[in-house]
């Protein structure tokens, strides 16, 4: 099999014209007779115009085929090749790729892997993000780690924009939140994940994350956008980094949120993703606080689960939409909430609380409304952030 | 000094609205009564809005200035701070970073360097690259670079398509045009400059980057935007890479080319590329064939050359250009053509010699009317591709 790529034109593109010049600019370019005698080699990486479609909408949608030969069976060989530099030269977006089930990298945990880690095999993970993300102190942090992870919490991270910073070294954070898992491990035999921020140049950060790893660090977040998809490549492929890799969004609405250009969101969040050796991906909810398709959601999901990658639905998750989450996921979904953890009325560990009353209650397929709830977490938070 | 950006938002966005969302949004985040004993670690890490003005198209702009102690000095973490999550809340696009002059790292080379590598002083640099992209082995890359070689080229450079292939390893490459650039040495006393690509995960990238350095190359050639700027960085701060890095904009219009998202070109290739070690960035000229503002262009030519790094303007650079190109540059430019070498009408030497010829005409204030040009290299390529 090779590759195939969609290209989604706007009404005002010749689609015919610019699929032949993806087709032979995106690959071998043009030769002469000089190159007669090359003739074969020159036509074994020349890509093919499959088909080119007219939509009712007077959108066109250009199919095209590019031998596997040309790539390096990765991300950025990939991505170099089918919008490079085509991608300068006018409205055009990738709204789809299709690679062979071998190509590129399977997350060495995944879905099935991080609920071995967990122990957690029969419901959605909780998850929650370190609020406020910048100003905390490594002892601040692991306060309230140790407070929502005594509440039932499987999974924290890093909010994406904690770097390595000089008011708060990322090892110091591993270090005080690592003593909150080992005490909740040996308090109540619970795993709890905490997914610590890697950044830095290439080389640091590769370094930077085998010494987190030996330093008892149980999961890793990445801001792929940001650092690049051969960076989490290499944290893919490196035998010491045995733990999961969480991966973030941040960045992908500069790739993904225009109409005409770049990509759909669901080749990067979704299909990327899966070939690049994510473990988790975080990615807009479309009941969420940003602007997102329903439809590019479930598409993310899809992909995601296709290769064993754990989607995380993320922005504005609170415990009002749990029943609506599961209805989309069922339980392969981690619940990630930020604010609606950090900011439940009463406390944090509260959040926590009110994730599993809801859940609870959806297994027992209870109403949401504020007079059938009885007192506690969950009646606090729907009050706070009703039920979507 | 702080980090300032301008955001600029189309008529039917509440800018000012926005303008807060980012600065509390892309920092802190909220907090409550249980942080008010940490209030002002938490206010020394907020943004600040400057100023929000409302053009006369409608279009607004915001100006944000985010404080230094929250990112590490580099372009990863600058990226997640300014436009990491808030780049899927809507349509907004960032037109302008302003970074403190010590911000990030500065060429190794830059212009200076590189025209020191040459000997080189007082003229513009002529540069191709490899085509046919793909299809060819070591011994026809070797045959090509020697011709244009021996014709007077500065530097030559992969097609940025070109990775490290079953059919085509970069090692092998390098190794067939590295006995090129000594024989020319050689036989006639210049230095030809090879950048060759450097791909494959970050790990390896950097590996490979080293022995390729090791094994004699002599510049370096990076897709930026698919391999990370963290791996820029890394290349840029290691002390074993002595060579220039040359930057492929592949991917760039993924983020910059859409009107109302992303980047503004000018940032990605201009500013960032500035603070981010790169020693010469290849960029669309905006009488090439890619659809390029002049007024970006521009832009980038200024952000470049304010931190000593070499505009490389590409994509449709042939002879017929070269008097607007010394016009809009003056002579520290690289004038970067791959068919407008390769497919000139007589063969690749005489695509060289074309430039060159063309060079001394502008020298001499000489016209380029077909009829004024005496036979020869020149001649052949104004008949092919005219004069923009």
């Amino acid at each position: 099999m090779a590759i195939e790529v969609d290209y989604r034109f706007p009404p005002s593109v010749d689609a015919q014209r610019q699929a032949k010049i993806i087709a032979v600019g995106q690959t071998v370019g043009t030769w002469d007779a000089r190159f007669a005698h090359k003739e074969g080699s020159l036509r074994s990486h020349l890509a093919d115009v499959l088909s080119v479609e007219t939509e009712p909408t007077g959108y066109s949608v250009a199919t095209i085929r590019f031998p596997l030969a040309n790539v390096e069976n990765d991300i950025p060989s990939l991505l170099t090749m089918i919008f490079g530099k085509y991608s300068m030269a006018g409205a055009a977006k990738v709204i789809e790729v299709r690679l062979p089930e071998n190509y590129g990298l399977c997350p060495k945990f995944g879905i099935t892997g991080i609920r071995q880690q967990l122990g957690v095999f029969n419901r959605p993970l909780v998850m929650a993000i370190f609020k406020p993300a910048l100003g905390l102190s490594a002892k601040d942090h692991a306060a309230i780690f140790s407070e929502v992870a005594y509440a039932g919490l499987d999974i924290i991270k890093d909010d994406e924009i904690m770097a390595d910073l000089d008011s708060a070294p990322t090892s110091e954070r591993l270090q005080a939140c690592r003593e909150v898992i080992e005490t909740v491990k040996q308090d109540t035999g619970r795993t709890v994940l905490y997914a610590v921020n890697v950044t830095g140049n290439a080389a640091k950060l590769l370094q930077k994350a085998r010494n987190l790893v030996s330093a008892g660090a149980n999961a890793l977040l990445l801001n792929v956008f940001a650092y690049g998809f051969s960076v989490l490549e290499a944290l893919a492929s490196d035998p010491e980094i045995n733990v999961p890799i969480f991966i973030h969004p941040a960045s992908a609405g500069a790739i993904c949120a225009s109409p005409d250009y770049g990509y759909a969101y669901s080749v990067m969040l979704g299909t990327m993703m899966g070939y690049a050796g994510a473990d988790a991906v975080l990615y807009p909810a479309h009941y969420g606080n940003l602007p997102f398709a329903a439809e590019e959601e479930a598409k993310i999901r899809d992909a995601l689960r296709e290769r064993n990658v754990l989607p995380v639905p993320s922005a504005g998750i609170h415990p009002g939409v749990v029943s609506r989450a599961l209805a989309d996921y069922g339980k392969d979904v981690v619940l990630n909430a930020g604010t609606g953890i950090m900011d439940h009325p009463d406390s944090p560990a509260a959040g926590v609380k009110a994730f599993f009353e809801a859940l609870e209650r959806v297994a027992e397929d209870k109403s949401f409304d504020l007079e059938s709830l009885p007192e506690g977490a969950l009646k606090s938070a729907i009050q706070k952030w009703g039920v979507f």
